[in-house]
């Protein structure tokens, strides 16, 4: 039997009762496939503000580093938004996606037919959709230097930062994309702004390039401005997107609140080599923080990623993501996903489902 | 009687038809409230690099200057897209809205009773969507120095841009921004992505410290991954959106997309002093140039906004926007917005009927 080491990130918010749900999930979708989990909890965000007076400890960096797999809740609140730069609960999570070097994320959006109703839009728009945004998560204009305050000629204050890739960050990324694309629908979009930007006509030339090395998949480009347009008018022509740091910020969450189902979403973010990390999409929603309200789902679904994408364990994701489907097809719902004829439960009571499915 | 110049600027694709149709509309309208419109067509966009080989011609932008407002149809299409970059349409595009200063980009979502069905959203969603996003339009990533390409250490390619904002950048844009809420529904949104980038930490400091000359006005501040999200899940929080260029760029798009009507809506461009410049949102369409299938409203609502923001004229503006509000009562519609049992028209013929209510 193999056995793994997963680094537990809670963070803030709603932060501890998901992964609190989503690791009984893991343990036991793993014994079932021979899959020994032994986890350790470390300090991040907000919560390693309050305990130690830093965002991401060394202690976790290290820890996250020298394990197979990190599962991180949330972080941020009310409480830390108006903190200083290098003591903002944010600061912690682009330091620990910087210090593990995942610089590929993969955010499906997906709507589930159990959940098609959720979406604002259309239900024959929704019906369907299938989307995988893979978004450059450490490079771009949330590293690039030089970054800061100064004063310009007028001896006025100015606030500035950079945009920028090379060429070796942005065919990274393109063939972990191209690699997802050719798995999937076998069409891959690159959203960019090279009609106005230097550091996006780079990168159109080079995503072009490295399509010679997938001749199977069918790339397209798209500027950043229709793209956002095309998601509410015909989100079904996407397959998988690959786009930028700041550009997939925003088109992967304008995605998956298309699909309705954004308590549901998990994403994934890997390197070259190295453990990756896991993580829900949403945030730290404060206003229900241990309210025993919170959706665990897509802490779960992100722990199924954890097992296919972080461990190499299949048949143990796999599980995981039928007994999910099972738990909605029994009618359970938590306040996010919840409709007249269904079954209101809380974040617990979810979790004991999904392992009772399990 | 007060009279006027106005340069017109057809460009490119369906720009020349709609901007044709729009100016008998404004003729008209003029004349009924005393306003004499005199007009001088220039070059602008891939028509201006065919028939002279730049995007902006330097007559033009004096033409442009020298006039009391300008009127836009479209730039741009495959022909030129691969250009390098100081030949492109959008260089052009970019050059004008430089040399005349017009900073403050004014776009409205709206969705029209008419067409609410014409959304992809559900009816209960749009219903009464009434947005204004305030764009800064002349500073930011768009124009920031240094941009460009470059080897870095390793002796890779690299290719980057600088967002930079500075304090009376920010300030005026922000004044813009809160006397359009006032004369609105009072509420001003400041998007931003303040937990990462230092430009907008400058940015929501300076907005927030504006504030203080409107306390009339309610502001609120939200990052530009929420607003994205927001959009989509419940647009009717929106009053007026204020943001810089390039998320302006993503979110007035999105939010255009979301009313269904972006064949119907126009954007006016202003600054301190000086002419504007007045264009529809939508693009150059080249699929459909030439065929007599474009909406002009977009372009006639835009004169609207011409006479209204350009030339104080707001009576002549009035008649445009009761014209056109008749005119879809009236069932009329071209193809983007045709739905079962309204009558199919042309762009021209749509021209006529508007200059018919008139
Ligand atoms: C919290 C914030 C720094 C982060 C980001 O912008 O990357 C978040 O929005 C995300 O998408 O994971
Ligand atoms: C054509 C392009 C340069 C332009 C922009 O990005 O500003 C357009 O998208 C717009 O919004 O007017």
């Amino acid at each position: 039997s193999r056995s793994y080491n997963i680094t537990l990130l809670p963070g803030d918010g709603i932060g501890p009762e998901v992964v609190s749900v989503a690791k009984d999930v893991l343990s036991v979708a793993g014994a079932k496939e021979g899959v020994e989990l032994r986890f350790r909890e470390m300090l991040m965000g907000g919560a390693a503000l309050d305990a130690v007076g830093v965002p991401l400890p060394d202690e976790t960096l290290a820890a996250a580093r020298a394990s197979d797999a990190i599962l991180l809740g949330a972080i941020g609140g009310y409480k830390w938004d108006s903190n200083e730069k290098h003591l903002k609960p944010e600061t912690g999570l682009l330091n620990i996606r910087a210090g593990l070097g995942v610089f590929a994320n993969l955010r499906p959006a997906t709507v589930l037919p159990q959940l098609v109703d959720a979406s604002t839009l259309k239900k024959e728009v929704v019906e369907g959709v299938d989307i995988m945004v893979v978004r450059e998560l450490t490079g771009g204009i949330y590293f690039g230097q030089p970054r800061g305050f100064g004063t310009n000629d007028k001896g006025e204050e100015i606030g500035f930062n950079t945009e920028i890739y090379s060429v070796s960050e942005i065919d990274r990324i393109a063939r972990v994309a191209f690699e997802v694309a050719r798995k999937r629908g076998g069409k891959l979009c690159s959203v960019d702004k090279a009609n106005v930007l230097e550091a996006s006509m780079l990168w159109r030339k080079r995503v072009t390039a490295i399509a010679s090395e997938f001749p199977d998949v069918e790339l397209s480009h798209m500027y950043v401005d229709n793209a956002s347009m095309q998601l509410v008018w015909n989100p079904k022509q996407f397959d998988t997107i690959v786009t930028n740091n700041s550009y997939g910020d925003m088109l992967s969450d304008e995605a998956s609140m298309i699909t309705g189902s954004i308590g549901m979403l998990p994403s994934a973010s890997v390197g070259e080599s190295g453990p990756g990390l896991f993580e829900p999409i949403h945030g730290s929603a404060p206003d229900i923080a241990g309210q025993d309200k919170a959706n665990p789902l897509a802490t779960i679904l992100s722990a199924a990623m954890l097992l296919k994408y972080g461990l190499g364990a299949e048949n143990a994701a796999k599980r995981i993501e039928t007994a999910v489907t099972e738990t909605l097809d029994s009618g359970f719902r938590t306040g996010d996903i919840y409709s007249p004829g269904t079954t209101l439960v809380g974040c617990k009571r979810m979790g004991e489902e999904v392992l009772k499915a399990l």
